[in-house]
């Protein structure tokens, strides 16, 4: 049984590698890596599987899982910039793949082991990734 | 080959266990235990697992599939009121998990058991949940 | 110009009219009569018409209205029953014409009277109306 | 009769009054001013209003508006920083409905005269805006 | 007030004047008038415009409208061939423009007089119109 | 991790055995077996499985991947009657399941061994697949 709650946050970024030239940027990157960065209306969804406890019919509160995506992810990336406010990306280019890791990685420290974690990412409605951990 | 099936109904429920009292419900359930009930479009999708058969080009017609969701899913629940109306959740709280267990119990023994069964429900565009079954 | 805020709400309700007997009400509500009621994830837009603001470059403040739409709609309708526990429908078939025409009058109190405002509701995705007043 | 076309571009932004203090733009635009830029997935439509053409079945060719909308808007503001990269909003503050106007006049110097224009621009699901001209 | 009632049709088309050689279809319809057809999911919304009736609430009984939909348009056009199958085309290029005017038709014959009818109609995600009437 | 993108193409096609009466087409395959087809807004999501490329953050470069889908599947199949102009469906039924074996043998043999493939597809919001390949 899993269980998914969808969130959204606004951020800019930029696909930019510090020790590559502008010009290899590009090439790799396209307008991706504009210098002055763009931005996205990110859509996450947080899956969590396990079993469903018989007490209360829930495989996780939602009301904590939600808190939760609030506090540790929405509260750091909304409405910021991933590669100038955010710690996290440091020295980590802000691919859509490794958004989900740096949240996948957030999430496990907050959510109980037995639980597994899914992590979904929507940086257009074009573009999408799923990780679901090492 | 998973061949997928969307339909939709519109309940009533209340989170609510009847063996704790009112405060507990409230604490856990918080306004998802309003005694009077709320409701949802609850959007379901039937998976079906299996192989193409090589005459048809189907995993499963999906016409005997959307004839039983209507006869044996969408009739009993849709336009009802989950706790008061539905026999099937005697003694079980109705959230998304349960729903989903029900539900995918009774297309158990209305589908061929060669066949997967997985079943997704969103009880809002934000909360939804996945069951593959035992 | 005009500026649109999303919000939704999910509620219990029944079509009903208490002056008509059982069997009228199901000829004419149908299985939206169920006495024990039934429910949606009801989908709120409210439009505001007006002139943008050259110093802030609103037509409205969206948090403001954001925060209008929470406390006086959001907080009475949302996981309500809205026959039994809203006395907004006292009276009033809650049909979604009439939610509308009251969630309009709500509005009307509380925005400048320079703005005009529009509601529209989406009952189900099948299902909806838009309001601009009398 | 009026006929819509659907595009979308993802832009860094930041609502910010250069004659205000830092303060000041933070009370009045809250987290939308953060200084190092936030971003959006725009969803933009673009509505003609007109007759048919009898000869071709068509209000407007929409090859032609598909273009346009291309060629004038998409490419001038997709990946990029509405406040750093665009001349156009030099000295506008690039609010929802500000970028509906200046999208508005680019169009109706690159549409027949006889057509109406309606742009309509989600910055979000849930915060839009429809401009109809001055 | 009005009310609104969403359904879909999937048809088959080709854009096509028999009068005009085959370059100068092409020339002016590109590739939808590629000869062996292709098609859409079309998706319809309904608008009806008038009072609210005060015995029931409603501007017009959905399930009526519903039904007009279903037996006056969806009948005719859900799984046909726009160009072959349907003599209202006889001699009109299935444009959405078009196919809206006919529905626009078609509804105004079967509607109280005293109700207005606005058609909706997405040929794709991209591509919409909206018909008021003459 | 998997990523995913997202195309849309528009066909006619008709379910149809040539082997078999009009009458047992009919019986079997419905309405879709009408004589002059009838047409879809396929939704296409291609999924890539595989490890992040630690020099990019990509588990393949979306540029790449899109414009794959464009030359080799939307090139072929969009505007196109699947039945009459598209030899990959020779003797090969166009039911979705059938079409997403085809787009994923085609991908298969344009994307990197190391990496997993999965092919969804949306015939109608209501009919899906998914293929992970034999």
């Amino acid at each position: 049984m899993k269980v998914g709650r969808r969130e959204t946050f606004n951020s800019a970024h930029r696909l930019f590698k510090p020790e590559w030239s502008d010009e290899k940027n590009f090439e790799v990157f396209g307008k991706c890596s504009n210098p002055n960065f763009h931005g996205h209306n990110y859509v996450l969804e947080v899956w969590i599987e396990g079993e469903i406890n018989p007490e209360t019919g829930f495989v996780i509160d939602l009301r904590y899982l939600k808190n939760v995506i609030k506090d540790k992810v929405i509260e750091r990336f909304d409405h910021r910039n991933l590669n100038l406010d955010c710690p996290e990306f440091k020295g980590i280019n802000p691919t859509t793949e490794n958004i989900a890791v740096v949240i996948w990685n957030i999430l496990r420290e907050n959510v109980s082991q037995e639980l597994g974690i899914e992590v979904r990412i929507e940086e257009t409605r074009k573009n999408k990734v799923i990780y679901t951990g090492h």
